[in-house]
């Protein structure tokens, strides 16, 4: 009886070994600061303390403490019990009124509708991402740039087109060289402002011009303006929705640096769409994105109001006047350093500084250069390959004024050590 | 000259006019909650108050408030301010302690390295699910179940399969029809115990059954383990990974249920895998996913240590005699109408109640049903087609005990008003 001796679930093919292999998703979410940090030997200089600066979170040394009244709120939120069931997914109304009544200006009107609560401004641009870009897209960005806008985008499988950007003009953008990038796949441009890694900060001329840019080619804006409001005193911050009329702008930001509280997780993404171009369709496919989490944690919503409406200007002020003068100080000491070209910031918390790599024969690169700097100096900088920008390197000015002084001092000792005058000759006597 | 007068720009294929719309991903992602609800005429009876028995939200009602514990840790969190900054993306390594300490037994013993914070247990599912499947692959997921596993699956592109639940076998599942489903594209098996929507608690004999077809088929588990130990009195949480000796298993939990803070968005992996079967792949993707946005709230993290050992048990014990008394209520009081058969829960927050519709021809099924329980009576259940099983639905057991009661007895009402004893006569009447 032939049906009896054939067991019909033996049949089906089915695993008979273990072989459980991370998703190709996972393998593809690379973090270039990670794999090349990772990848560098950073042994410290024994007889000299380390200082880093190379995280860009101006909590860690402690100087740049939040304001009292950001912490009250939180305590306030915690206190009334209101804030511990779940939250809309896209975050309570009442918080996002109090950040579109923040950001609202005649020229960009926002309301409550008009925002989406993320977990991070991270959040914010992956949601901006995923609900503008279908695989097979490609969306341009900066170079040098912030590296997550690659990760989160490859990782998806949307291409990535980098444009540069200009040290010597500020660093503002090769628009030519941007318009030249797009073509009928090309499906957002991502435009951060003021920028890290370059801390520099954008006119209104100039952005009025990549406003044009976008609208002549039909792309909308991802504007990654985290650290808006991070500028120096004498410049301005000019957000990017107001100057346009047409181009729909998702506008990504948090609390993260003007507030100096990275580590809360709380992000926005405010939604400007005067012509009405993004539709219901965009302002949908956000909300059905927010469902996969639920949104950040609500006794940060809800002490939001309270944060941004009760934060007095005085803390704002002495945070950018502290970076300012950060900056200056290591601009101006590492200026006179022969072979490094530092470029002035006006804004964030981070001096690019161009390393002249053929007056540093004893370095291929500065991956080299930087990695090194820690076993002579215990000074940690990341090179800015790790920003698609080889020859560079950034430095954070959030750490202390001391820290700062001496690391340039370290800075200057270790070029002046490894500085060739004249690269064709020092490289002839090595051989 | 033919060169000048063709402009390479103008030959560039390009957008002429604006058309964005959103991503395939952001279509794809659907909340069948949300589609079903928003489909549903909920006009209350005006002249009875309304009575949500649907928000799976244990604090909405004010009588279920976390434990002063709880509350005191965040506020001490916040003073210390240690937690400001960006903690590593998989969480603070004292906070992660805190979990693996909390949840080691010598039977599968955890580290800190062996958990990664998630901002709430939906991105823990979301991170097993992104680092174990590909597009194209299949997952196994309970029926009826909780709606967010093939939200996210179908997201990505993964397939999803039901297996059966036993309503009759206290919801135990299906086993033979469970292998059944397995093919050589099954890349994760999700078991949810207790359950939501069943309220049910496996017995450790069935969970060795559960393990047997997952070993036998070389399937590794993702455990939704949420409401663990949200189990009666008299009825004992098992954990799924201490009873494993080879098959890996990624546990999924959170402080959203047993803590009652689910807006405080606080979740984990407990990464299980005495044999080495995920090796250092699926830890290395966790850790890739999780820098996507950066890992949960600082404050929430910094509290954990004090949440998960100082919390007294008299607050988890007043929690689940609360919901035991309730479920108590609500069982005897719908068990006795005609028509309906509730199952009697033994942990979390839910009872799902048959609904006899062949003796309720007014209704074509459970959705109209409770639409129609809205309209007449202003008591909102969920219709169990939300969770893929018709001809059901499901009451939280979280309201106040006065309105528990009062929503039974317009239950009662509505049943007896709809009810027809023979439906084949009722029928024929009808026409
Ligand atoms: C340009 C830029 N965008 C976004 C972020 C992410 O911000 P968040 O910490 O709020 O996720 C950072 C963080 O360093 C950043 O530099
Ligand atoms: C079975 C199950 N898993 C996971 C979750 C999500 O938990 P969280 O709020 O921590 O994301 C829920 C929430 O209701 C649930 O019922």
């Amino acid at each position: 009886h032939i049906s009896n001796s054939v067991n019909p679930a033996k049949l089906k093919s089915h695993r008979q070994r273990w072989n459980v292999r991370p998703s190709e998703m996972s393998k593809k979410t690379l973090n270039p600061i990670r794999a090349i940090v990772d990848g560098m030997k950073l042994t410290p200089n024994p007889e000299k303390p380390m200082i880093a600066l190379s995280i860009g979170d101006p909590t860690v040394f402690g100087n740049l403490p939040t304001d009292d009244t950001v912490l009250q709120a939180m305590k306030e939120a915690i206190d009334s019990h209101k804030y511990n069931g779940y939250a809309p997914s896209v975050g309570y109304q009442k918080s996002r009124e109090a950040v579109s009544n923040f950001y609202s200006c005649p020229e960009a009107p926002l309301e409550g509708k008009d925002v989406i609560l993320t977990s991070g401004c991270s959040q914010a641009i992956e949601l901006a991402i995923s609900v503008l870009c279908n695989p097979g897209d490609n969306i341009l960005v900066p170079r040098p740039g912030f590296s997550l806008y690659k990760t989160l985008a490859v990782s998806m499988g949307i291409q990535v087109k980098h444009y540069n950007l200009l040290p010597e003009k500020s660093w503002e953008i090769d628009l030519q060289h941007l318009e030249s990038l797009i073509d009928d796949k090309t499906a957002c441009l991502i435009v951060n402002n003021p920028s890290n890694p370059c801390g520099s900060v954008f006119t209104k001329d100039h952005q009025h011009k990549i406003l044009a840019v976008a609208s002549r080619n039909c792309i909308p804006i991802l504007a990654d303006e985290i650290y808006g409001d991070m500028v120096f005193p004498g410049c301005d911050f000019q957000p990017l929705a107001p100057l346009s009329s047409d181009v729909p702008i998702l506008s990504c930001g948090g609390l993260a640096k003007c507030w100096l509280v990275p580590g809360w997780r709380m992000g926005w993404i405010l939604i400007h769409d005067h012509n009405d171009i993004f539709g219901t369709g965009i302002r949908e496919g956000l909300v059905k994105l927010s469902q996969r989490i639920l949104g950040p944690c609500t006794v940060v919503q809800g002490a939001l109001e309270s944060i941004l409406n009760d934060t007095p200007p005085e803390f704002y002020q002495g945070t950018i006047s502290f970076l300012k003068s950060n900056s200056e100080i290591c601009f101006s000491e590492l200026s006179t350093v022969p072979g490094l070209n530092p470029v002035m910031p006006t804004g964030a918390m981070y001096i690019m500084v161009g390393i002249e790599m053929e007056h540093f024969p004893d370095f291929q690169n500065d991956v080299e250069f930087t990695e090194r700097l820690v076993t002579e100096q215990s000074v940690f900088c990341l090179p800015a390959t790790a920003f698609e920008y080889p020859d560079f390197f950034r430095i954070v000015v959030t750490v202390p004024e001391e820290m700062m002084i001496e690391a340039c001092i370290r800075i200057r000792e270790f070029c002046a050590r490894h500085y060739r005058p004249r690269s064709q000759d020092s490289h002839d006597l090595d051989q």
